[in-house]
C-alpha cells in the first residue's frame, strides 16, 4: 500500500475522539472471558510439579505411583515433550523452561505434570511423584553469578562477543557494544565528569491475570487452545513446534486478556497442557496459581549499571558510557543489548559507548517487561545526567535540552532519527505548571526521560462489510489497552462512517492470517496501518459497485465521507449513495464487499518522554509517598486520547512501584521468599496521586495518520524521575532500586554515617 | 474470477480422492462440539412455555407468579420481542413463530419463556405462568383447510396469483402456475391418458440434533450466539434484527450440526434465548427437546397432488399436467410452487401446466427439507409416468428415456437446460446389474427420476497460508456433510500441494465475511468456486514473493505443482521455489501470504438422479422389506467421491422412511399424537439394505471443476421408486404416503373389494 509520506494536518472526524470502550461494559460486570472463562466438556485439570531447588540436576523421575491414583489421566515429564526445535537456540530453552530435561534451573522449575479428573486429585498425584534431585551449588545475584568462582549454570556456554575466545565456559552467555566517537577524547574534554554504579532488582510484571488456558488435542492430531495470551498466532507456532504439529492444525483462540505487559508474549505452560491432552485423550484446563505466576513466568532483570558521563562547563556533553550488567534467569536473553541500545537513545552524543553483558542465574526465565531493560538503563543514566547538570549548575531541564537528540541526530545505537519528541517533552515539562508547584519540608523534585524503539511487524486485518452496513474488523493483534476501540475508530475514519457502525473483534489463528505478538508497542501502530489498507481495498470496491449501479465509469466514482460520489458536471442528478446503500444491495452487485490487508508494519517511530515526580521522604522511616506525578510524552497522532492516556499513568504507574516497593527476594537456600501479593507489594490506588498527562504530537511520518506506538516509554523514566525526587527530598543519591524504605533509610544513614551504613 | 469457461478433461491430483474426514475422529470420540456442548460462566436454562391447543386466542398472560419464583431471573412474552420486521413478511412469520403475538397457531406454539438458574426451576415457572386462551376451531388437513367451510387462520390473508380478486379471506395465500404449450390441444393427441390423486403426510426432517444454543447479551448491547444451524450468517441477520441490532454487534459461531436438512435454516428459539439473556443479563442456554423438535420446528408439507399425464402409443407424452397443493403450517410458504416448478423438471414436454396452492393449516411452520416439496411431486408425477408406460406397453425406463429432458430442453418451470444428466443416469440405470437381479414371490422393482435446481449465492473464504506453509482455509458454509474436507481438497489442488497441508474451520460471522445458509446443495458448490478464487489469488502473490526472491519479473513465473518456477533459458539454473519455502520466508519479502473471495456463485448446475428399489410386501399385514436399493446420480465433478456416495445414501435412506413409516399423526384435537422417535419411526440400520450408488460426472460448465451440488436430489426419486416397487409387488397402486402396512393392507383389500375398503 502507498501511505502518504507524511501526516500533514488532516482533519479527523473519528480519530482523535473519545467513545467509550466496547469491552469495558462486559470487563466491569465480568461478562469478560478471560483464560480461566472457558471450559470444555470432559476437562480435566492440569497441574504442574516444580523443583524446589534453585539449582538441581534431576536424576531420576518415577511417576509409577501417580499414575495409578484414581482419576489420575495423564502424568507427562521431559520425555513427553521430545526436542523438536531443530535447532532453535531460542525455542530450545523455551521447551526447556516449560519442563526441564536434566537440570532443574531454578525454585519452581517445572519438572512433571498431571492431568486428573479434579483439582485435589492433581495435587494429591503431584506428591506421589517421586524425583531423585542431586541438588547443585546456585547463584541468583548478577554480580556472583558473573565472578570466576560462581557455580556456572550451563557448562556449554562461552561468552558471545568478546575480543578474544574465551577459554572457559561462563555465566556470560554474551557481551554486546554500541557507540560511536571516541570516548577516550571525549572525557579528555570533560570539565566535569560524574561516575556511578546503580543496582536494581529483579519485578514481575504483576498482571492480574494469571496465565490460563484450555487445551484440547484429538485423536487425529489436530488440536483447539483457548489462552490467555499477547499473541496467540506465536503461542500457535510456539506449540504447533513442540508438539511436533503443522500450525494450520492448531486453532489458537485468544481470550481478554488481565494484563500481559510483556509477560505472555511466549508460552509458558501450554505446551504443557497440549502435552497432557495428548496423553489423556480428553480437553485439560491449567490455570498457574499467583505462586507459580511469580517463581516460574518470566519477571525482568536484575541489574547492575555503571556509568560515567563528562561534560563542558557550557553544559554539553562530550563523553558517555556504560557498563550494563542484567540477570537473565537460566537462559539466554537479549536484555543486556537493548539496554546498551536505549541508555543514551534521548541524547545527541559525540563520543558513546555502551557495552551489556547478559548474565545467566538461577531465578525464573527473564520475560520482556514494557519497554524491557530500558527503565534500569534510564535509572542510571537519568540519575548521572541529575547529578550532572547538578555538579555545573545547570537546571535540569535545560540540561538535557541543551543535549536533546533531534531529528537528523545519529543515536548511541546506530540510526539516524528523523522528527522525534525528545526537545518537544523536555520543552513542555519546563512550561508545565506541575514544575512551578511549591514543595515542602523533606519533599524532593526530579524529572528524567526516556526511549523507545517501538516495533511494527507483520499483521493481518480483513474488513468485512454486512448487508446492513455495519462493519466487522477482524483483527488479529490482541487488545491488551484498548486497540479494538482504537481500530474501529481509524475504519469509521477511513470509510467515512460512524464509530458506532465498526466492531472490531480478535479473529482466531485459523480466520485470519499471522500475526506478531502484541508487543512492541505495536498493536494500534500495525493493526491501524493494516485496517486503513483493508478500508481502502474495500473503498475501491464500493466505487465499482456504485459505478455499476449508476452505470458509471469506477474512474468517475470517488469516496467521500461515507458515500460514492459520482464526479462531474453530467451526473448532476446522481444522489450519492452510502455504504448502507451499497451494502444493501451488494448480493445483486457481486457480492459481499470486503477488504483485507497482509503487511509487515515497517517504520514504528521512536518514542520519547519526559515525567516529572514530587516525591516527600520520611527521614526517620525513609517512607515516601508520591505527591505529584506528570507525564509528558509523544504519542504521533493519539488516536483515542483517553486510552493513551491510560497508557501514560498505566506506565507511570508500574513504573512507581518498581521504583519504591518491588522486587524478588531470594532466600540463601535459593528460594523465592515473597511469591505472592501480599509480600510482592504492587502499588494500591492509595499509593498513588492522580498522574497528570500531557499527548504531544509529533507524526510519525511513516504511518499515514503519524500514529507511533505509545505503551511502553510511560515505563521508562519512572525509575530515574523518582530516584531523582528522592534524592532531592532525601539529600542523598539514591542508586539501588526499589528504594524501599529500609534502603531509603540505610542511605540516609550512610550519608550521616550512622548505624545504617554499610 | 474467470473461470475456465467449462471443465474439460483436467487430470486432478487431489479432487476425486477420498481422503479420511477430518472431523470423523471427533465425532466418533465424543469431542465434537454441538450446539448443547457450550457453556458460559454463569448461564441460565431458558425453557419455551408452548401453546397446547392448535388454535387459539391469546387474550391475557400473566407471569407475574413466575417471576417470583425464586431463582427465575426473566420471563418474557411476544411483548419483550417487539415487531421491528419493518414490513419484511417472511421475518414477521419468523418472529410470531418464535413467540406468539395475538394466536397460538398450532399445537406447540411458543407462548412465553423463561430464564431460570436451572432446568427444575424454569420447569416450576413455566407452570406458574397463567395464560387465558380463547379456543378457536382448527383445521390441520391440506384439503380440509382449502374447503370454503374451514376456519380461517388468518383472516387478513386473500389468495394471490389468482386470476380474479377474492371476495374473501382464505387459507390459500397463493396460486402459482408453470408451464407452456397447450394443454388441451395436447391432451388431444394422446392415446393413452393417465389421471391419479395422491396425498403425501407430513414428515420431519428427522436431524439427530434438536436445536440448541448458548446466547449471551451484553449490557451495553453487544451479543454473542453459540448455535447450531446450517448458516450462521443468516442466523445473524435474523436476530439481529429481530433485537434490534446491527448485525456486527452479533458475533454467531457455528457448532457442528447433527443434521439439519433444511430444518435449521431459519432461526426457531434463538430471538427467544437472546432476549432472554438480554432481560436476565445473564447467557442462556436453551435447548428444544425431541417433543419441541417434532411439535414446533419446521417439518415439511402435507400434500395433495393430481396429475394427468397423457401419451401417443409411440411413447411420446403429449401433454402433462398436476395441481399440487402444499400445507405451510400457519405462514405462507413457497412450498407448493417449488412443487409445481420441480414436478416435471425431468421431461421434454411440448405442452405443460402445473398449479401450486400454498395451504395455511394449524401444524407448525413448515421448514425446507432436503429438495422441498420436489420428492411429493416426483411421487405424484412418477406414478403416474410409469403407469403410463405400463398401459401404452413400454419399460419404464425406456419410456422415460423417450421424453427425458436434454441440453437445449426447455424445461417446464422456464429455463433452457445447459448440459444435464437424466439421460445418462436413465441409460446407467437401464445397464445397470440391479436391472438384472431376480425377484421372487411378493417382490417388486420400481424405478423413478428426480430433480433439483440446486443453488450458488453469497459465499466468502478466506485462504492464508502459515510460515510452516501450512494453509488455513477459513469458510462460511456450515459443513453438513464434508464440505470442509472437499474444500481443503480443493484447495490442495489449486495450490498444488498435499491435502494434509490444508485445514479447513468454519470461521464466525465476525471474521469472514456474508456467507448464505447451506441450503439449495450449495455448500461445496459455492464455496469450492471461492476457494479456488482464493487461491488463485493467493498464487499470484506467491508468484510476486518468488520473484522478488529471484530479482525477475513476475511475468516469467508460473506456479506449477505447488512450486514457483522461473520460465525461459536465462533462469536455467533456479531452482523451483515451495510453497513452504516462499511461505518460510514471507516475513522478508512483505508479509502473511493470503487469498480471499467474496462471489456470487452464479450458475448452480441443475441435478438428476435414476434409483432403482426391489420391495417384498407381506400381503397378509402389508409390511414391507427393501431388498436392494440403487442411486445413479450425476455430481458434476465428485469432489470427494466418499462424501458424494454419502450423499446419496443418506437421501434415499431419508427418503424410504418418508415413503414406508414416517407421518405425523394429529388427532382430532389439533394436537400431535407421535412426537417422539419411538412413535415417529425414522428407519433403523436394520431397516436399510445397503444402498448402491453410481456417480455419473457430467461436467457443470459455470464450475471450474465441472461441480454440481449433490446433497438434495437424492432425496426426491425414492418416494416414488419405492411407491412403484410396492404397487408392483402388491399388485395395486399405491397413492398415499407413507405406505405404512395398514395403509398398504388397505389398498389391497381394497382392490379385493375387502373390509380394508373405504
Amino acid at each position: 500500500m502507498n501511505f502518504d509520506p507524511r501526516y500533514s494536518g488532516r482533519n479527523f472526524a473519528s480519530v482523535g475522539t473519545r467513545p467509550i470502550r466496547p469491552d469495558g461494559v462486559d470487563k466491569v460486570t465480568g461478562r469478560a472471558r478471560y483464560g480461566a472463562d472457558f471450559n470444555m466438556a470432559g476437562q480435566l485439570v492440569g497441574r504442574v510439579l516444580r523443583s524446589p531447588h534453585a539449582h538441581a540436576t534431576i536424576r531420576k523421575i518415577d511417576t509409577s505411583k501417580a499414575e495409578k491414583l484414581n482419576g489420575v489421566k495423564a502424568v507427562i515429564t521431559a520425555a513427553d515433550l521430545p526436542d523438536l526445535t531443530d535447532g532453535d537456540a531460542a525455542l530450545y530453552d523455551i521447551l526447556d523452561n516449560c519442563m526441564a530435561r536434566k537440570k532443574a534451573l531454578y525454585d519452581g522449575h517445572a519438572v512433571a505434570a498431571v492431568a486428573a479428573v479434579d483439582a485435589r486429585t492433581a495435587r494429591q498425584a503431584l506428591k506421589l511423584i517421586e524425583i531423585d534431585y542431586e541438588v547443585l551449588p546456585h547463584v541468583t545475584d548478577v554480580d556472583e553469578a558473573m565472578k570466576h568462582s560462581a557455580p556456572v549454570l550451563d557448562d556449554t556456554i562461552f561468552t558471545e562477543g568478546l575480543e578474544q575466545e574465551p577459554v572457559k565456559p561462563s555465566n556470560v552467555t554474551k557481551r554486546s557494544q554500541y557507540g560511536h566517537g571516541d570516548i577516550h577524547a571525549g572525557f579528555g574534554q570533560a570539565d566535569y565528569v560524574v561516575e556511578r554504579s546503580f543496582k536494581t532488582e529483579q519485578t514481575h510484571q504483576g498482571y492480574i491475570e494469571p496465565h490460563a488456558c484450555v487445551a484440547s488435542v484429538s485423536a487425529d492430531g489436530t488440536a483447539d487452545l483457548w489462552v490467555c495470551t499477547q499473541g496467540h498466532f506465536v503461542y500457535r507456532q510456539h506449540c504447533a513446534q513442540l508438539l511436533g504439529m503443522e500450525a494450520s492444525k492448531l486453532r489458537v483462540t485468544s481470550s481478554e486478556i488481565g494484563g500481559g505487559f510483556g509477560g505472555k508474549t511466549h508460552v509458558w505452560a501450554e505446551p504443557v497442557a497440549l502435552a497432557l491432552s495428548r496423553k489423556a485423550g480428553r480437553p485439560v484446563k491449567l490455570v498457574m496459581t499467583r505462586d507459580e505466576v511469580f517463581r516460574a513466568s518470566g519477571p525482568t532483570s536484575a541489574t547492575s549499571i555503571d556509568v560515567r558521563i563528562g561534560a563542558r562547563k557550557d553544559g554539553t556533553i562530550t563523553a558517555a558510557e556504560a557498563t550494563l550488567r542484567y540477570s537473565c534467569g537460566p537462559y539466554a536473553g537479549m536484555w543486556a543489548e537493548l539496554g546498551a541500545m536505549t541508555a543514551f537513545a534521548c541524547y545527541n552524543l559525540a563520543n558513546v559507548r555502551t557495552v551489556g553483558y547478559e548474565v545467566l542465574v538461577n531465578r525464573p526465565k527473564t520475560a520482556a517487561y514494557r519497554a524491557p531493560s530500558a527503565p534500569m538503563a534510564a535509572f542510571a543514566v537519568e540519575s548521572a545526567v541529575d547529578e550532572l547538570a547538578k555538579e555545573i549548575g545547570m537546571d535540569p531541564v535545560e540540561f538535557r535540552i541543551r543535549n536533546a537528540a533531534q531529528e537528523g541526530t545519529r543515536s548511541s545505537y546506530g540510526p539516524v532519527y528523523g522528527p522525534i519528541g525528545i526537545g518537544p517533552t523536555l520543552e513542555a515539562a519546563k512550561n508545565h505548571p506541575h514544575m512551578q508547584a511549591p514543595l515542602g519540608k523533606n519533599q524532593g523534585r526530579g524529572m528524567a526521560c526516556g526511549f523507545w524503539f517501538n516495533f511494527g511487524g507483520q499483521t493481518c486485518t480483513d474488513l468485512n462489510i454486512g448487508m446492513d452496513g455495519s462493519v466487522s474488523l477482524a483483527v488479529g493483534t490482541v487488545d491488551v489497552g484498548g486497540s479494538r476501540a482504537s481500530l474501529s475508530l481509524v475504519a469509521a475514519e477511513e470509510l467515512g462512517i460512524a464509530y458506532e457502525q465498526v466492531k472490531a473483534v480478535v479473529a482466531d489463528t485459523s480466520s485470519l492470517g499471522y500475526n506478531d505478538m502484541t508487543d512492541g508497542s505495536r498493536g494500534t501502530f500495525s493493526s491501524s496501518m493494516a485496517t486503513i489498507s483493508a478500508a481502502r481495498n474495500a473503498i475501491k470496491i464500493l466505487r465499482e459497485r456504485a459505478a455499476q449501479m449508476w452505470d458509471v465509469p469506477v474512474d468517475d466514482v470517488v469516496w467521500e465521507n461515507g458515500h460514492a460520489i459520482a464526479k462531474g458536471e453530467k451526473y448532476g442528478n446522481l444522489a450519492a449513495l452510502s455504504l448502507r446503500e451499497i451494502a444493501a444491495g451488494s448480493g445483486k452487485t457481486g457480492g459481499p464487499i470486503a477488504g483485507h490487508s497482509e503487511l509487515v508494519a515497517d517504520g514504528a517511530g521512536v518514542s520519547f518522554a519526559t515525567h516529572i515526580c514530587d516525591i516527600e521522604v520520611d527521614p526517620e522511616t525513609g517512607a515516601t509517598r508520591v505527591l505529584r506525578y506528570t507525564v509528558l510524552q509523544d504519542a504521533g497522532k493519539a488516536v483515542h486520547p483517553t486510552y493513551v492516556e491510560g497508557q501514560y499513568q498505566g506506565g507511570a504507574a508500574q513504573g512507581i512501584g518498581w521504583a519504591l516497593n518491588e522486587e524478588y527476594v531470594y532466600g540463601k537456600d535459593g528460594r523465592l521468599q515473597n511469591p505472592g501479593f501480599l509480600d510482592y507489594r504492587i502499588p494500591v490506588c492509595s499509593d498513588l496521586p492522580m498522574i497528570d498527562t500531557q499527548i504531544l504530537e509529533i507524526p510519525n511520518p511513516n504511518h499515514p495518520y503519524g500514529v507511533r506506538g505509545v505503551g511502553e516509554t510511560s515505563i521508562v523514566p519512572p525509575l530515574a524521575a523518582i530516584a531523582n525526587a528522592v534524592s532531592n527530598a532525601a539529600g542523598v543519591r539514591m542508586t539501588h532500586i526499589p528504594m524501599s524504605p529500609p534502603r531509603i533509610l540505610a542511605a540516609i544513614e550512610a550519608e550521616r554515617g550512622g548505624r545504617w551504613s554499610k
